[in-house]
């Protein structure tokens, strides 16, 4: 298993778009094989910063979430939102151990 | 719903303590009524840094998990173990908005 917490930080004017595009990209990255979680939060005390729980199974499903239609047409449509490059962080799972706790 | 991301920096020699006594409150606090995850990760590029994921019901469910012998435990517990003080990051839910979906 593999997550990643991706940061986002975007310019207030495009908040509800980038929120309307995510929650597109969620719906759709749910549904991918290998898929564990896909979580988009919003920051309590910054409305403005975003984070996404991405659950894979495997580094290999991680990856090819990269080459979905979804995914390509999230990343061009919120490109100019930013306010700063978004940063991904990858992680190792430690607990739960059991996949099945995942799903 | 809220989501707490809590990020620790542990000093190398403590680690693997850190982790047992992670994996310690991890098992508890999942039995907490209010819990809805409570997973354990460790940072891909840097093995001494580690992220909670702690989803609850409630504002109210988060609080009162730092009211539970395991969290004073744990707390106390690895004190010493941290580099620099951890960081806790609220977040609302924005997806998915079901909570059936995370349990």
């Amino acid at each position: 298993m593999i997550v990643t917490i991706v940061n986002v930080w975007v310019k207030p004017e495009y908040r509800d778009k980038f929120i309307e595009a995510t929650i597109e990209n969620h719906k759709n990255s749910i549904q991918e094989k290998g898929n564990l979680r896909f979580d988009f939060l919003q920051d309590k005390n910054d409305p403005c910063k975003f984070t996404l729980y991405e659950a894979y199974e495997s580094e290999e499903a991680a990856k090819a979430h990269k080459d979905t239609p979804h995914y390509k047409k999230w990343k061009e449509t919120v490109e100019n939102f930013m306010a700063r490059p978004r940063e991904g962080l990858q992680h190792k799972v430690i607990a739960p151990e059991d996949i099945s706790l995942w799903k």
